[in-house]
């Protein structure tokens, strides 16, 4: 398969190819089953893969006027990306639908166990049991505690203290599990994996990353991790998990399996379909990928994308994880509209949204960066444990923080209806109310909304220094959910502050032109939502993709403005304070070598200052087109760990004729040396097009390699400024690029070169990128 | 303006252009009013466009360092974008509500007039009456037909005729109007706008397109053209509208204005924002502009529409034209889920479309093909009277085609409930019936469905012949709402008749499994759904954008399945007859240079193929860097028509330093003649950095142009793989590329060169892009 490569990145004319069968360099037709075309950490070629496609299409193409067989052969193979689809809905839509019953049942049994069948969680205990009635919804006498269970006793002191000990010993045993799983068999199934997915995306290599083993120990432990109770979700694994699916099916065809570029088309594909299921939000999800994860996006991939999404999403439903035959993750309908004057708590949740990313990032990157230079890395399993401990003995008194996040979510975007039991809804009635169920004024708060205000202002305190502390360790984590928590909290209890206020003091000028007494003017719940919407978007800067999300999971067009509102202050707040989100930080944290599409690159600098060689640096490593000999080439292959040489017609004009790659000149010689009866070190090597005979038969015979000389290859001239070269690397995904003066090769730029000079542009003078 | 630009490709390093301030040519900075960068119909050189823009942040951030003023001018500068979003989707949502009002109107008029308010429509007319029962909606003593309000007579023959004859004539007035107002004052308001808008946003001027006089006159006609009851849509044309506001509000800042890259971002937006309230579908409306329209969509873009989106649609909602605070055109609620064997019909609708596509497509391009060369293109006004004519003649009789286009859609779409008074909904209802008003049993069709199936099926012919002709002609015509009603009618037959199968034989193998008698199985308004989606798909092969506004009609993810199985049969059917959607085949019958993001160019040419002088051309034009005169360099300016000129070395060794424009040069020169003394026609240009000075002083004095140079004009190899060529012109959006071999000069390949070369290989050899 390589060779196809090479053959294509020659240039060699149509005539060429058909007439000259170029029976010398033919064993490279072989394939070699222990050589891959790119190494780990390594950048690929964007155009040469592009490239080594339009051939395979073209072979495929003419096989199949051949016979019907290859005929039909060409038209499976077109088919296959619906295939590659299709399945990677089917998995991912399966996985997310055990994870969430898995996360379900082992959730609850931190709390107690279900006596009719131990595999049942808390709701599908009570809700298949006869004795439940719509008061008790959450009491059935299969569902015991553990108190209970083993003391028989399910009040008082001693039970409590039981009850908080299992708590706490189930939540350090789930997450002990977690890490040790993720430390033994998978290193690459810890954190979210977004940053990493989105350098794979970009065109970096990571072995492994996206393998079998991967997915199997993320999606076990990622079960694990949510369950122990630790502040952290599954969003954002859920795309890690979907992208290793997309990767395994990849291996089935070799149309993907063999090209790099066409892989990360279903990747990106399959990253849609991650945050489809996530959210049960397949519209949102394909966005997320465009806006977010996704470096090379052709319009053929989002078509893919959304059918991926689909499927997905619709896997899940028939799952139906929840029981609620609902594919969205929080389902709320809202009854009353909101108003104008609320757009100003709305934009000051967006300013909280902001500020929490800002402390988010910073705190959370601080801290890794601390766990990486510091002692505290190396011992990643006691940090889970002193970690889990702390969450789950903090988190089991106080009643919001006990549940898992998802419920909590949930709950507070929830409107209070006339029938709702939850302490959140505990207003004070008014007894000659007859309105629709639906349709309630707003009421004073009682006792229970009072203390559960202080309830919940305690949680916020607690998720948001806890969840600084979780994200990054060794486990996997998502901080979509957290995050959205976090907003959520912060979002109800504004909500009904505003709506306590709106009640006592209609008489109030901010009040008056929109709520009498006896409206329904506040809904709590949709400043939860917009909270949540803020603090998300703080934190990943996403815009569209959140805002139609959000869309999605409400339905109506009616609350997107307040949700935009939130999300535009929240990243423009979030912005002023540093422009990159945490998926940013953490890829230049770990120094992965990511172009961004979305930084601008507005400085003065020129390709010259760019170039390597440096002034004081030694010449440039180059080939000559006819005077260089093998022992030579050998010599500058050990010498240098470069990964291809210019090929120059003579050192004295420095005129450039191509490029080179490394792997293929070594394999060549290789090749050459064992097969080519004459080839010796003293041997030329000629990539010109006439190889000058030997004249003799007793002199070396002369080695032509023009074959695997690409001759396109990039140039620019020295005196081209820099941000259009960036411009180049990021729209063409080049990995190198020669810089040339009238025809002269000055030097070369690679994309670790481009990286490095903006990331010393950025430092040197930050404010220059102030104006977006 | 001119200068930031030239002076962003001289490429000079920054410390020249800090230390040497270039007194020589500081003239050049003065702003030519009359001269604008492009010329008519030339195409934009998109990275000096994204170049000058950084050049302009550069300065201005340079700038708002020295005091607060300048401070809050690069603030300003910052949000204008986001201020231009607001106003556009300010205007268009008022445009697009006074042109529903407008055609709501003006269509009623054709039958009759409102007594009590002459500019009330039907609807408005007996809604406001007290008099109006719920039974007879459409029937009030104020609403008077014509003929009853000159005879007094409102039933018989003779009324009937009158009726006929003034609907006629209203509409040949509405159409004489259209055509003349168009011929008159603005040729380039006619069509949909949508083909011109792509190759506009790709990167061509057209100057006037998007002007003033546009916008007015074509949303004056507009909703003429619409009310005429010719079989077109206003979809199109709010597009081409909404980019005409965006147009418009660029001028307002000099930001956009003077730069043809920063407008285009604008203008997609605007894109966004005009579908967005063409079918109150925002987050569809984005995807369009991102599937269909747009050529260079940034993320800032995609956010920014979504914006202008948002804006444009509650503006829209905020005046309310359809009387019912919907958003969208066609609301519709089912009440029932869809049956996996239904998708049998829904795919047979989706070849259905795919066919239509086709058909329309061969149709109306060999129709628009005899337009233009034939004598019918001389009698553009006689044609629309004509056509007019026959379309209100054949029009009149059938219920169906005499209201407008989108009630009938609208009517189409619905389900039938049990109070609908529709013929469509004359069902035979079982006496002992006692279900809500929305779960209603499948019912045998009454004598009123039957009558309404035969004059479907004429409107359906009707509809599919005079499409055809209507769009292209002199008139503003948009065409998603005549495939839509194609569509809509055909499902609407496919759907009754599956329905009527399923009641009278419940018996049947294909019926056994998932409708019971007595059940609600069949809904034909969902038929009538997916056929318009699979027949617009077949027309524009939208997929995305299509499913998504669609889904943003219904509201429910559920019907999603149903649609994307019949948008992806009828793209399948389509493509399988001719990749080309309407838009594309418009393109290419004009001949716009449009470089199409979608094509893959799977061709083994190279660069050296491709580019000019051919071999039996003679050599480039090019200029040497110090031994042209001024006279050499006029007459060649004379003599040739480039666009600009490559400077080499020396004729000898043609190796290339490079490239500088023609309008430069001729300014340059212009100038230096009138104000530079010595300048003379025997006086050498040079283009080196140094510059000998004449030995006397009566020699001529040099003119020195290396400031106007561009010394990075972009080079491949002549071994450089076409499809690698056309990706690089298609993402970097280049104007032209130099062909070098090792540096020396051997010609040029243009924007327009590609083009022709991509057509020439796609006509020789059509099968080898058969894989997609």
């Amino acid at each position: 398969i390589i060779t196809l490569s090479v053959r294509s990145s020659t240039g060699a004319t149509p005539s060429e190819e058909i007439n000259g069968p170029g029976n010398l360099m033919d064993f490279l037709d072989e394939p070699f089953p222990d050589v891959s075309t790119y190494e780990d950490f390594h950048t690929i070629d964007w155009l040469r893969e592009k490239s080594r496609d339009t051939d395979r299409h073209r072979k495929i193409t003419t096989k199949s006027r051949e016979s019907y067989w290859e005929l039909i052969k060409g038209l499976l193979d077109a088919w296959s990306g619906w295939v590659v689809m299709l399945l990677i809905g089917m998995l991912t839509g399966t996985l997310a639908g055990v994870i969430d019953l898995a996360v379900d049942w082992m959730t609850d049994l931190k709390e107690g166990v279900c006596l009719s069948a131990f595999y049942y969680s808390h709701e599908q205990c009570c809700w298949t049991s006869n004795e439940t009635t719509f008061d008790d919804r959450d009491k059935c006498p299969q569902w015991q505690k553990w108190a209970e269970l083993m003391t028989g006793n399910s009040e008082g002191a001693g039970a409590y203290v039981l009850n908080y000990f299992l708590y706490i010993s189930w939540a350090l045993l789930f997450s002990f599990l977690a890490v040790s799983l993720v430390r033994v068999f998978a290193p690459y199934a810890c954190g979210s994996g977004i940053p990493e997915i989105k350098t794979i995306l970009s065109g970096f290599i990571i072995r492994g990353y996206l393998g079998k083993w991967t997915l199997l120990i993320k999606t076990v432990t990622l079960v694990l991790a949510v369950s122990s109770g630790l502040s952290l979700g599954k969003e954002g694994p859920l795309v890690h998990v979907a992208c290793c699916c997309g990767n395994l099916f990849c291996s089935l065809f070799s149309k993907y399996s063999k090209n790099e570029g066409k892989r990360r088309e279903v990747l990106s594909a399959a990253a849609a379909a991650g945050v489809s299921v996530a959210f049960g939000a397949p519209i949102g999800g394909v966005l997320f990928s465009l806006e977010e994860v996704s470096y090379y996006f052709p319009l053929k991939t989002l078509w893919r994308s959304f059918f991926a999404a689909l499927v997905a999403a619709f896997t899940l439903r028939a799952i139906n994880p929840f029981g609620n035959s609902r594919l969205v993750l929080f389902y709320v309908e809202y009854h009353t509209p909101w108003y104008m004057a609320e757009l100003v708590p709305f934009i000051l949740l967006g300013v909280f949204g902001g500020l929490w990313g800002t402390l988010f990032i910073r705190g959370n990157i601080a801290w890794c960066r601390r766990r990486k230079t510091t002692l505290l890395g190396k011992y990643p399993v006691l940090e889970v444990i002193v970690i889990t401990g702390i969450t789950a003995v903090l988190a089991f008194p106080n009643p919001y923080t006990r549940r898992s996040t998802s419920e909590l979510i949930s709950e507070l975007f929830n409107d209070c209806g006339a029938l709702e039991s939850s302490q959140l809804c505990d207003y004070v009635n008014n007894p000659n109310m007859s309105r629709r169920v639906d349709d309630i004024p707003d009421r004073p708060a009682g006792p229970g909304v009072y203390t559960a205000l202080w309830q919940l202002a305690l949680a916020l305190v607690f998720k948001i220094v806890i969840t600084i502390f979780t994200f990054g360790m060794k486990i996997p984590s998502g901080l979509f959910i957290p995050s959205m928590a976090v907003g959520a909290i912060a979002g109800r209890i504004v909500g009904i502050a505003v709506e306590q206020m709106a009640y006592h003091h209609h008489d109030w000028i901010i009040f008056k032109n929109w709520c009498r007494p006896g409206a329904d003017c506040v809904t709590p719940g949709l400043y939860a939502m917009v909270g949540a919407a803020a603090c998300l978007g703080g934190v990943t800067r996403m815009t569209v993709s959140l805002v139609v999300i959000m869309f999605e999971l409400t339905g109506g067009l009616e609350y997107i403005v307040p949700l935009m509102a939130a999300a535009v202050t929240s990243k423009w707040v979030a912005d002023a304070f540093g422009k990159e989100g945490i998926y940013e930080s953490h890829i230049q944290l770990n120094g992965y070598p990511y172009l961004d599409v979305r930084d601008e690159f507005t400085h003065r600098t020129l390709a010259t200052d760019v170039m390597r060689p440096r002034r004081s640096e030694p010449p440039l490593a180059v080939l000559t087109q006819d005077s260089t000999t093998v022992e030579d080439v050998e010599a500058l292959i050990k010498d240098t760990d470069y990964n291809g040489f210019p090929v120059v017609v003579s050192r004295e004009s420095e005129r450039l004729i191509g490029f080179v790659q490394r792997r293929d000149l070594t394999l060549a010689i290789k090749t050459a040396r064992q097969k080519q009866d004459g080839v010796v070190s003293s041997s030329v090597v000629y990539f010109t097009e006439d190889t000058p005979q030997a004249a003799e038969a007793c002199d070396p015979q002369p080695l032509k390699l023009r074959r695997i000389l690409n001759l396109s290859p990039f140039t620019v001239t020295d005196h081209t400024p820099m941000e259009t070269v960036v411009d180049i690397f990021r729209k063409l995904g080049l990995r190198q690029c020669l810089v040339t003066r009238s025809g002269r090769l000055l030097g070369i730029i690679t994309k670790k070169d481009v990286l490095r000079h903006m990331a010393q542009m950025m430092n040197q003078d930050p404010e220059s990128i102030m104006f977006n």
